[in-house]
């Protein structure tokens, strides 16, 4: 049996602190802007909609059809990628796509994931009953991942897939096409999956994001979430692409013996919301607070002389504060500033002295936090 | 790898073929009354107090704490049944308990299920990486449960857990205090699980399913469903009871790592169906018209003098048909009919000759499709 207890990670206790003090919460991992009330009433409206025209039953294990072919649209306009409705399959939000996927092509196997990396994935690996390998952020190529794969025969491992998360979470890294390309070279060479984590995909900064699967789909499955572009993350709606018809069908098979299918509602209400194109009211606005944050982060961790990689995209600062241990500073900045930030080293144990800072919430939120975070820092430091 | 195609059933293929013909269909697995309208508002605006009162993000992973302390509260008073809010996990729906159960105490092990059982059993157990064994349904006894258990050892298999399902799909036989004692004595003397599945619980006929962890709790795992309850299928939310707080944790850390939480709104409004006893609006009058149509079986089958035994509890008839064999006579029926009933070997190699119709539909449609389902096996009966 999986030893579970190892799963909870330190973020978790942040997060049920973080509650329990009423925190600034800037650990989150999901974009904490208020919904406007316009946009509540339209999605009121859909659910209405959903319930009228008898949207509450089981719906296809694949999702219902309206919505898979919307998204193929979608996928074919946004992504480029040519992937008919029987390609996709609707999941119970993002991380289900993500486990069901391990749990079909990796079990009892090594899946790679980037160094750092969400720390949900070590997790959601093993529940899967997969193995994980850490290839470093920077050095996604043919050669090291190719060396990998050939250490872990030696051990009687198999690699079968490779995670691709772009933009990242935590460091807001967008690979480039000659980078992707060289994975796709790589996963067809050795005959390895990759897992495109798309979910990010909305919130471009510096670099548009490109998707694996438009450059050559054959061994890539490409996974989205709804509710993290809707700020809706409650909803449970993700999806993925599969490589294939028969992959999907799989995966279809899976899902169906583990939870049926994704809330029917939800499933329309998503229809809509694309139909409608909602994001279209609410990403520009949280796109421009989140450069405001950004401009905010380099002005101030420049005045302190604190080196820092701009994201690329996404909705994370990824941040190395000289000399700390951040499991330590986040429990204290949370008892003694009300701030809550994830901790480094979920994301991996090389990055004991990062902090992930949530830069999609409201200026005046980041704004006040982001003060507490350094200000502490400072005090931290002038004590040493 | 899971020879995922294996677990596509008969009846699968049934409701693939009835939903592109538009037949009356009886083959189906859930409740087929029409909400009635008022109750249809009386969601909606659940819905739109969810939104409100800003329930539209991830949840506790367990399941928003006011609807487990009802769930609490609904346990104590219906099931006597005594588990505080941290005892209780809200899942995607019942088949979601089931998975995660099956997941976390019998991967690779052994699971019993009746024979009869409800057909997706195998394919939840198998895609839970666990096998089963199967038990006659009058023989779940501590004699029968034993004999098996020593046989499983001598092949180095394992017993992990017996699945009891009281009302049954697909026979409707509601276990009597005495059986399920000696399947708990049985449980605790051989260190073994006992999964209640006791989603018709609101489906009582002619006996009153009594909940196995009201007996004795220490070794059980209840599993409820409430989207059967409100005819909500779509809604995807069932819960479970676990034995003790140590194994809910566990079983929270799977689901967090398997789709974070069931939707929130779809959460909030079984709180508040709960709360509102919606289910008193419903279950009388449904309950009525299942046993108009159990009455009308009754009198149609001994005219047509066919051996029955009439479901103690549950939405279905399950009916042996003599000398036909029930995969032909589904599909023939399906063509020249227009009705669809579930095949009976779909529920165990042995029930060839059975078919599984469903009593929770308006008496009209179901004297309808009844009628037809006796001529077309009269007419069958004639030519031979």
């Amino acid at each position: 049996m999986i030893e579970l207890e190892k799963l909870v990670t330190k973020t978790d206790r942040i997060t049920a602190m973080a509650r329990r003090k009423n925190a600034l919460r800037l650990h989150l991992g999901e974009p904490d802007f208020p919904v406007p009330s316009y946009v509540k009433e339209e999605i009121i409206g859909f659910f209405k909609e959903s319930i009228e025209k008898g949207y509450t039953r089981y719906t296809d294990p694949r999702g219902i059809r309206e919505l898979r072919e919307v998204l193929s649209e979608k996928l074919h306009r946004k992504n480029k990628i040519d992937a008919g409705p029987s390609q996709i399959v609707v999941t119970a939000g993002g991380t289900a796509a993500l486990s069901l996927i391990f749990r079909l092509i990796a079990a009892n196997d090594y899946v790679a994931i980037p160094d750092p990396a969400w720390f949900a994935y070590p997790s959601i690996i093993r529940v899967a009953e997969a193995k994980i390998v850490r290839i470093p952020e920077n050095s996604y190529n043919y050669e090291t991942l190719s060396k990998i794969t050939e250490e872990l025969r030696k051990k009687e491992g198999e690699l079968k897939a490779i995670v691709v998360n772009s933009p990242s979470n935590p460091t807001g890294y967008v690979y480039s096409r000659e980078e992707l390309r060289e994975i796709i070279d790589f996963a067809e060479d050795y005959s390895v999956f990759v897992i495109s984590d798309e979910v990010y995909e909305d919130y471009p900064l510096t670099r548009e994001p490109i998707s694996v699967a438009s450059i050559n789909s054959e061994k890539v499955f490409s996974v989205y979430s709804m509710s993290k572009t809707y700020g809706l993350t409650g909803l449970r709606i993700g999806y993925l692409v599969a490589p294939n018809k028969e992959l999907a069908r799989k995966i279809t098979i899976m899902q169906l013996h583990t939870y049926v299918c994704p809330t029917s509602m939800a499933q329309y209400i998503a229809l809509r919301c694309i139909e409608e194109k909602i994001e279209e009211k609410l990403l520009p606005i949280w796109l421009k607070e989140i450069k405001t944050n950004i401009s905010l982060t380099r002005k101030r961790l420049s005045e302190e002389n604190i080196e820092w990689k701009e994201p690329m995209g996404g909705i994370y600062a990824w941040i190395g504060l000289p000399s700390i241990d951040s499991w330590i500073f986040a429990r204290e900045l949370l008892e003694k500033k009300l701030v809550s930030v994830a901790v480094g080293e979920d994301f991996g144990p090389r990055w004991k002295s990062y902090i992930r800072i949530l830069l999609a919430v409201s200026n005046e939120k980041y704004s006040e936090g982001f003060s507490r975070i350094l200000e502490f820092y400072k005090e931290i430091k002038e004590k040493h």
